[in-house]
């Protein structure tokens, strides 16, 4: 990212001028398109918007780019008249199609930690660098030649990665399978968004958990699926609220994150798990199960996958590497019949040609390697500790303020807020004072509720992570007052 | 991919009978479900079709399968019918949503070379291995240690990617931009993908080079657009066609692979880059630039893209590594103004979640680094030498059976046969012969056209295969006599 350079003589602001007066004649910002705004400039750049208006007074003095009150700064059509006329109305183009946008609250998160990179990240579900098997992997690289052929991949995925998940979703996850069923995919993002674009139609009704990590993704509504909630308790979602809604809306689809819920952390009880395969196989509903989290389990054993128990293979089985070594991996799989994996990789195979050969290699070799199992057990250690030094940031800042029930696994404490405030606000206040959670709604629950990350954020970070979220919290209540 | 073992005393078509019935008891096959055909297990496994035939027999003595005349062998649900007894409609499923399976000459080629590793391939866009830079790559990856942050990554891609990438572009297509302009995405497939899915709309009109790559694509058809041809000449699309379909039926993009197009071959005239420069800009309509190819050009520089001459932007452009490096890496970017960057990484993000960091930083390095231009110009002096492979076999097998004009850079070669004959009935001759072409038809010409990728086989095998599909083509000519 470019930025100015302080060292040298030319004032700043000229610096900025020249920079997007070049940036207009290479066509990023063509004759008739909006720039970015003098604040997000301001912050892209790290000056203060002052010098960003001085710029954009330079250029518009040049007859580059032209305000109007209200409508931002564009620039300049006028300045081009003399040869070609038109460009494209990009912003038009820009609505096309029927995908959404990301919800307004994860683009401002995402912005934030862009432009300010001294929050503290509790939001970002992810592992943070000293989590993650970088040492590990980084050996694997070196010790092993990759010389075999770069050409397009199988469209299911690298073989012996699917081989080196045979094993480990049976050693593992007590799952039974062969690597002809079997797709990697990126992350289990993709495999979701391979199921609601080309396993269901427009006007299908599916039900999904309330809350959960499905509610964030647009993607449901970009497919223009209807959605109907299942309530999520402390053991998940209730198999009798599934036959109520096939009853009702004839739902096609169930989509669960069974163990160590994002966002609530439930985990079902052996119980549920065979009520909920009792209501897919009698009614011919297949469930989607979606298990980033599982081998994250902090001391017990990690709790069985409900593909474990589906000899009539009525589960769409997703895991990923992303909660369990590297999102930036991207390394998913999904375990399924053989007609569905065919057909979601023949389409795959339309939108990118396969997955990069390389992450796959690396996938395989650290799962077949000796590497794997330590770093899971280093992981979960960790990650427990890091939940116990939020827990006690939580009760030592905020007594009487928060709710929430502990997790026995996963990235994510849930919180349920005392008092009432805006979500929205918190959030703002809270980027303000330098943390960024990810505020309840998000995930489709009422408001009151917000989801910490702990896994993030480095261990030191936690406690003044909280110390600011409380500040930001105290100031909300007493302006309210 | 399970085979059964010859070592072992039991009788294959046991060991056929049960991998199938285990296959069957982990839910791969739910009941209910087809089976692959006798023919194609047999191909699969590489057993004869009748010992298939009797493992079949076994598991319908078992009551595990039931085939019925005409419509296959299916997993019996009777058998399961105590317990429970509905299991999702799957093949119900796989017809859900818009999005077309790849055509059937495509789908019968990949198989092809999947079940037959001795084919001589002529048929893949992609370099052989000993043309793709593996050891360069290999080098590489053994010197620098990969310990940066594996997180989910930059929504338009890895920074430094894109930054070595602003240089590549000025330096090596006359291309100036900044890394805020470019998206990086999982080859040029995705970039294709993310402008039909998300800046067009159901029946929007847009034109494609006929024949073209695009042709092969059924992604078009699923976003829903309406296509219309522009014919193609030794110089590639004319502007004329350009301005009389806009008119006619206001298409909103064109698609053009100018340079070396696939799988013509053809380069514009300086005259006609810069006509189709001013029908883009006159009419306001964007024109996407795929260019694969310009850096294989054999002997003189590469032909300059449209989006050097391109400050309004109204092109939409795209490289990729694929062609010239190595397809397996799914490396691939846009150019594009800010604001169409800007859309398409939010939408990318919600498919995938971005694509691996690891191969990004593989490519980053391979362009900064001293290994890329002796690469390439490797690359070109291979590439010719294959392309006088393949046109003195072919003048020595097929004299007068078919035309052709010689490329001047890209992977193919595209020729017209003389005599009529069905391409399809070509296509499976020639695999009988043991080689594979890609019928013209797939790239939406009439019939007797067939493309020839003189990249992929080895050297030695070009003439071979040659000789083996001037052997298909003289039997059916022989037979329709
Ligand atoms: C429940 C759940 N599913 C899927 C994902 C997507 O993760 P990835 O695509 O990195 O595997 C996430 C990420 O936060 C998640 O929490
Ligand atoms: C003209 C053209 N565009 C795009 C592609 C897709 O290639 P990739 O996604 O590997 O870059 C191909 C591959 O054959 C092609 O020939």
């Amino acid at each position: 990212m470019w930025k100015p350079d302080r060292q040298v003589k030319k004032p700043i602001y000229e610096q900025i001028a020249d920079h997007l007066e070049q940036r207009i004649s290479y066509g990023e910002f063509p004759p008739g398109s909006l720039l970015p705004s003098e604040r997000k400039l301001a912050e892209q750049l790290g000056v203060n918007r002052s010098t960003v208006i001085l710029a954009f007074a330079e250029l518009r003095a040049m007859g580059i780019i032209e305000s109007r009150t209200g409508s931002g700064t564009r620039v300049s059509t006028s300045k081009w008249e003399a040869t070609p006329k038109h460009t494209p109305n990009w912003s038009r183009y820009a609505e096309g199609g029927s995908f959404l946008p990301n919800l307004p609250f994860m683009r401002k998160i995402r912005e934030s930690l862009a432009q300010q990179p001294s929050l503290i990240d509790m939001a970002s579900g992810e592992l943070a660098a000293d989590l993650a098997p970088i040492d590990e992997i980084t050996a694997l690289m070196g010790e092993h030649r990759y010389t075999s052929y770069l050409g397009y991949d199988n469209p299911q995925g690298y073989t012996p990665l699917r081989e080196a998940l045979v094993s480990h979703l049976e050693r593992q996850r007590g799952i039974r399978t062969t690597e002809s069923s079997i797709l990697i995919t990126s992350g289990s993002q993709q495999s979701l968004y391979l199921i609601t674009q080309c396993l269901l139609s427009p006007g299908d009704a599916v039900a999904i958990e309330d809350p959960s990590y499905c509610y964030s993704l647009p993607l449901f509504q970009s497919a223009g699926l209807r959605l109907f909630r299942l309530p999520v308790d402390q053991y998940g979602a209730r198999s009798e609220d599934i036959r109520s809604l096939y009853k009702k809306h004839r739902i096609k689809m169930v989509f669960l994150n069974p163990n160590f819920q994002n966002p609530t952390g439930s985990v079902p009880t052996a119980e549920r798990r065979n009520q909920l395969l009792a209501a897919a196989s009698e009614l011919g509903l297949p469930i989607v199960e979606d298990d980033p989290f599982s081998l994250t389990a902090y001391e017990n054993s990690p709790p069985p996958p409900l593909k474990s128990m589906d000899p009539l293979g009525s589960i769409l089985y997703i895991g990923s590497f992303s909660k369990i070594a590297a999102s930036g991996l991207r390394i998913g799989w999904m375990v399924a019949p053989n007609a569905i994996v065919e057909r979601l990789a023949d389409a795959r195979q339309q939108m990118d040609f396969g997955l990069s050969v390389i992450p796959q290699q690396v996938a395989a070799q650290f799962l077949n390697s000796a590497y794997f199992d330590p770093h899971l057990n280093r992981l979960r250690m960790q990650l427990q500790f890091k939940r116990d030094l939020l827990i006690e940031a939580l009760r030592k800042e905020l007594p009487g303020l928060i709710t929430f029930s502990v997790p026995q696994g996963g990235l994510h404490l849930w919180c349920k807020l005392v008092p009432e405030v805006h979500d929205g606000k918190l959030l703002d206040e809270a980027i303000r004072k330098g943390i960024v959670f990810v505020p309840g709604s998000v995930y489709g629950s009422e408001s009151g509720y917000v989801r910490f990350t702990f896994a993030r954020a480095r261990a030191e970070e936690i406690a003044p992570g909280v110390a600011k979220f409380a500040e930001a919290l105290r100031s909300l209540l007493n302006t309210a007052q």
